[in-house]
């Protein structure tokens, strides 16, 4: 059985056999369990885990107690044999800045001048909005993005292939329990309302976010794909990953004080063309995901079921634990030598991205998060 | 009947009467026509329009051909006994900065030491995604964000009700036909993804905007509300309005090469409390909904049906023209005389905002967007 996917994880997913129609799914080593068979429940046959997780936070205790037992019957596929979808519909999509290294690694590059972190950062969990309708399954070729490009060598810009493309190694957070408009939600409630993880994969244009970010943020930069994998770890199989985000100073204001740990111990990994690149740990994130969901609706903004929200790049404080090309080759001034010889700075066609992820589990047997893929495609 | 819903115009939008489902209606003057019933289709007794945006250009120019024969038989309900709902469910919304006016004023009072434009404002149509899920139809009350407030003579930042409420006038431009991952759509192909016009207000608080926004651009200080108007106003009852946009220098890059002029003379009121405040010219803009659309997708994103994007505050040159409080006031600097002998810098609870439009139309007779308003509720 593949590692990391035993009874304490389970994570559901959308699958379909040849012949048959997207359903959901749970998976336990190298098999999935059809669960809209294995329960009768019509909640899942849709080929979207958004109905089952708008049932709220009791029915997915339930649900997740009663599949051992379904197990034992099955039925159950080989995972080689189903083909995999996006797991849900996202409603919104929105992407935080919660490293501390990440953002003073890209301060220090962009702003060299002044300090790395702006005045914000250690106040509120810097977010923006992202493209919901480009968010994409793993394993999705993501085609070289164009758009307007103006290296500091150059007086006007010109539009051409991105020559500076990047990732971005990520974790989401995909909210189950939609609020309701004018009601924010606090940090207790995070579990009321996530219902489970992803490894997500920001694809990101430097040059064309360079030039496009001021004064709105990125835009292009980044819409063209965000890749995410396709097993969602629900947070009940995550108590054991549960620490403490690292101390925060100055202390945050009460409305994002987190009632209860919610920072995570991935070990996550980025790879390039089947060989390691980096080790970011997510334990070192600045804001928990119980923060930034509080943050985000301080202002009554109300969550959906299916929203997503990203963490940010993941970068720890070695230069091994960083999570984008970025900062691996610090804005491309030094080119990482790979396994067969050649160089890179940023990302070339034809390259394969692919980010995964453990977290200690329940009975000291880790579990695995799968993992999120993609090949960037030239352009056509 | 009322001026500016005649022949010409015909908006659709989705209705109910008491103990009925909501579906589509096109507004006809005063009453409402239940298309659903008129033309016996089931795409209509959705209660959004999406499905019938999704059929395409060629069935919108079919169905709006067959409605004045529909009107004679009806079933046509008075607009008095109707409820409007939300005319269409978002996909991603995203807003754009296209008018140069607002652009130099936020840029003098945020940045007076440093030119107004940015480098790339005269380059792209600059722009970020907004918050889909907060999207309300005409009529929601708005209740008053709360965020982080850190005034310039504040060390530190707190926490409580925005005290720089504001609104942004705009126009929004709603999609029907959707486009694949990966292939930009042309200037050229705007009115084959382009369904119809509406009116936005951009809420926005400009105290939690000022502290949030670097580096990722506006998060919070928009994300609490953004209203559209009921009736989604067809492209093709624009023809009469379509102009050239001002004249662009530099030169935009061919893919932002309006192939034919897509600026709109529409003629936008801004009203608080029953009273007009100014009078935003849409023919001032800047860019183009055609070029806005060509950017959004240069790099391959794809859209969607249902995705919705505003235009930015219409600002014109004269200071009766200018499209937020923040303008009016310079800042807060100079409070506006309302009728009632009082005064406003920003919005107070219980106001209650209206932006109305119109625009030339065919055979001398204007037609009118009709309006979306909104009434600040107390923090609860």
């Amino acid at each position: 059985m593949t590692t990391g996917f035993g009874l304490n994880n389970l994570p559901y997913g959308v699958f379909s056999t040849p012949g048959t129609a997207p359903r959901v799914g749970v998976r336990f080593g190298d098999q999935v369990l059809d669960l809209a068979a294995a329960l009768n429940d019509p909640v899942f046959a849709s080929p979207s885990l958004n109905p089952f997780m708008a049932q709220g936070r009791a029915r997915w205790t339930e649900v997740r107690a009663r599949i051992p037992a379904a197990l034992e019957n099955g039925p159950l596929h080989p995972l080689t044999g189903v083909h995999l979808h996006m797991p849900f519909e996202v409603a919104d999509y929105v992407d935080f800045y919660a490293s501390e290294e990440h953002a003073t690694n890209l301060g220090r590059m962009f702003r060299p001048d002044s300090a790395p972190l702006l005045p914000n950062w250690k106040h509120l969990p810097v977010g923006y909005h992202g493209r919901a309708g480009t968010v994409v399954p793993s394993g999705t070729g993501i085609v070289r993005p164009s758009g307007q490009r103006k290296p500091p060598n150059q007086r006007t810009p010109d539009h051409g292939p991105s020559r500076r493309l990047d990732v971005e190694v990520e974790v989401g957070f995909v909210v189950g329990s939609p609020s309701p408009l004018g009601q924010p939600i606090p940090t207790s409630a995070f579990a009321d309302h996530v219902f489970g993880v992803c490894l997500v994969n920001d694809w990101s244009a430097r040059d064309i976010q360079a030039w496009e970010y001021v004064p709105l943020g990125p835009f292009l930069g980044k819409s063209f794909a965000t890749s995410i994998s396709p097993w969602i770890v629900p947070l009940d199989a995550l108590t054991e990953a549960r620490v403490p985000t690292p101390p925060q100073d100055p202390a945050p204001l009460p409305y994002l004080t987190d009632a209860e740990p919610w920072g995570l111990d991935l070990s996550l990994t980025l790879s390039l063309n089947g060989h390691a690149l980096s080790h970011p740990p997510y334990a070192s994130m600045y804001w928990s995901p119980a923060q930034m969901l509080a943050h985000m609706t301080v202002n009554g903004a109300s969550v959906r079921t299916g929203d997503l929200y990203a963490s940010g790049t993941v970068s720890g404080p070695d230069a091994s634990q960083r999570g984008s090309f970025i900062e691996l080759t610090w804005g491309g001034e030094n080119p990482l030598k790979l396994h067969d010889g050649s160089t890179r700075t940023f990302l070339e066609d034809g390259d394969e991205v692919t980010i995964t992820a453990t977290a200690p589990g329940t009975n000291g047997e880790a579990i695995s998060f799968g993992e999120v893929k993609g090949r960037i495609l030239p352009i056509q």
